[in-house]
């Protein structure tokens, strides 16, 4: 075991604060990263504050990751030392069932272990992830980063990324169809980059007229304000494939009529409440209401590289950690464009 | 125009009654039809009724057709007189979208003409279904019935019967599938049948105890009672595909939680209030919810082809026209095993 610096919180209404715990030593197929930047993913809120019931504190969320190799396994051959890492949403998963033997370790039937408060059995505790200066995960969990892009900006790809990128390679987006990306925050920003760059004619909702510039910046061909009824109706069954990334209440009826026959929208963002699906709206035109979860580690590596062949990163605003409190608190006024992005440099050495 | 004999309602809250009236003449494209047997669709009574709204009256329903051929246009070399023939629920489509260029004309873009309650351009007013004596028909909305099949059983086959095939050819079930099938009523009981006659390992989800034995005749290898939920659990993510025919309101993410991953569950019965879809159910197996209308006409005469195949028709329960209304009761407490049919030798001659 080793001492780690971190930021972690000690109960649903404790801020996070500067924390010393201790982790394992790299075991044979383990490697040890030394974290330089870490994403704020809406997920390490809900946990920290326990919005989703089940925290185990302390808690140190923190699960878009990016760093240098420190150590490495006996067993270990991708990595060596001074190797620039990643490690997104998995650190472990049974590796056993058809769906980790197909590579979709976040569908693994037992249940892929979290990068923070997943068990660790090796420990006999919980898992503590990215808001530290160091993380330990098995080689088989640990992605290669490219060289030719901003560190900071490539460690929300390790999950707003590869949250949207899986989706629309799983439905198969092309060049040439229309898809559009419904919400213009963490994962709509990459959505639309991502779409835009696999040659799909991206058409951007958003509620927030505001946003219009920035969409067409990102790569959005068309921006709809869904509050907007003729607007709205003017795109109706001419879509493809619609991401929604919403993770508030709202009218998936208004969405599910714009796909042409056989289309299909896709939910990742994650409402609390359930959605009201009106059955004509699939019913009439063989439509698709379908859900997605990050990806699997070959498909997370395949976006990163798609991300360097294709210069996309993440738009990010860097923080030190001291200020996690504040940024949390705009990230829920939707007040960043489009990702925090801890700098770790930042983080206070051990105590 | 040539006189016709029928039962119409004539107002929402008037009874079926006996109603003489004039249809055309067949054009040259056309096919008339003596109506020997018309099953009693759920939409009759919504129709009927006015539930849906837009109905105009005096409206005769009944989109479950089969008789004999009397009259062919001088364009039909597909029928001729004494031929069997049918009509579902489509009598015309654009027939050039690209929806009818594929043969779903189920899905054409300006949509279909419906076999009641749909304009009729040759006349001006609109099209009357099949609780009539004769019904005149575009040929290529006719399809062939085959004679080895009890002709009065063949009729559900044009609604119930292609509303279930299609879905199950759609989304490509197969023999060694696992498939659930929701409701069993005049949907769900075809659903039973053809699934288990595509091979697949067939579970019946009912609310009903007493329908147990029923279940298992028409083809079910295990039957769930959907308010046992230890019996549900059980069958957690054991699915490839499950048909859903359950008109009324019901906790769909229940049958959702049910599918293996990447599995669809087809919503083909319409409530009329929206349901409410936890995208979690969607989101942690990449499921799909997804809807289906009917069936095409091609894909309609390869269902009845296959029932031929497999001696399937639907169980039935013969009335003479003027017990409609008392039928329409009946159905209304899903009291029939599993479809009403109409015998047309029982309509009044005309006044």
């Amino acid at each position: 075991m080793f001492t780690c610096t971190g930021y972690a919180s000690t109960s649903a209404e404790a801020p996070l604060s500067p924390f010393t715990f201790q982790r394992r030593d790299p075991g044979p197929s383990d490697i040890e990263i030394e974290i330089l930047y870490c994403g704020v993913c809406h997920s390490d809120l809900h946990t920290a504050r326990n919005e989703w019931g089940g925290t185990l504190y302390p808690c140190v969320p923190g699960h878009e990751i990016v760093g240098r190799v420190t150590r490495v396994g006996a067993e270990v051959s991708a990595f060596k030392a001074g190797d620039l890492a990643g490690v997104g949403c998995m650190v472990a998963s049974c590796r056993e069932c058809d769906s980790c033997k197909e590579g979709l370790e976040q569908y693994c039937v037992p249940g892929f272990t979290g990068t923070y408060n997943g068990p660790e059995p090796q420990t006999g505790g919980h898992t503590f992830g990215g808001y530290s200066s160091h993380i330990v995960v098995d080689g088989h969990f640990v992605l290669r980063i490219p060289e030719n892009l901003d560190l900071a900006a490539v460690a929300p790809l390790l999950c707003a990324g590869i949250t949207t990128y899986s989706p629309l390679r799983h439905w198969g987006v092309k060049a040439g169809q229309k898809v559009g990306v419904v919400g213009l925050g963490g994962l709509g920003h990459m959505g639309v980059k991502l779409a835009h760059a696999m040659g799909a004619h991206v058409v951007l909702f958003t509620t927030s007229p505001g946003k219009e510039a920035d969409a067409r910046r990102l790569g959005a061909s068309e921006v709809v304000i869904s509050k907007d009824p003729d607007a709205m109706a003017a795109q109706g069954e001419t879509f493809d494939f619609i991401l929604d990334t919403v993770a508030a209440d709202h009218d998936i009826n208004a969405y599910l009529g714009l796909l042409k026959r056989e289309g299909t929208l896709v939910q990742v963002g994650a409402p609390e409440k359930p959605l009201s699906v009106n059955v004509f709206s699939v019913i009439w035109r063989r439509r698709n209401f379908a859900g997605s979860l990050i990806g699997g580690i070959a498909e997370t590596q395949e976006m990163l590289d798609f991300c360097a062949a294709h210069g996309i990163t993440s738009d990010i605003e860097i923080i030190p950690i001291d200020q996690i409190e504040t940024a949390y608190g705009r990230m829920l006024k939707s007040d960043v464009k489009y990702r925090f992005v801890i700098d770790m440099a930042s983080l206070p050495k051990a105590a």
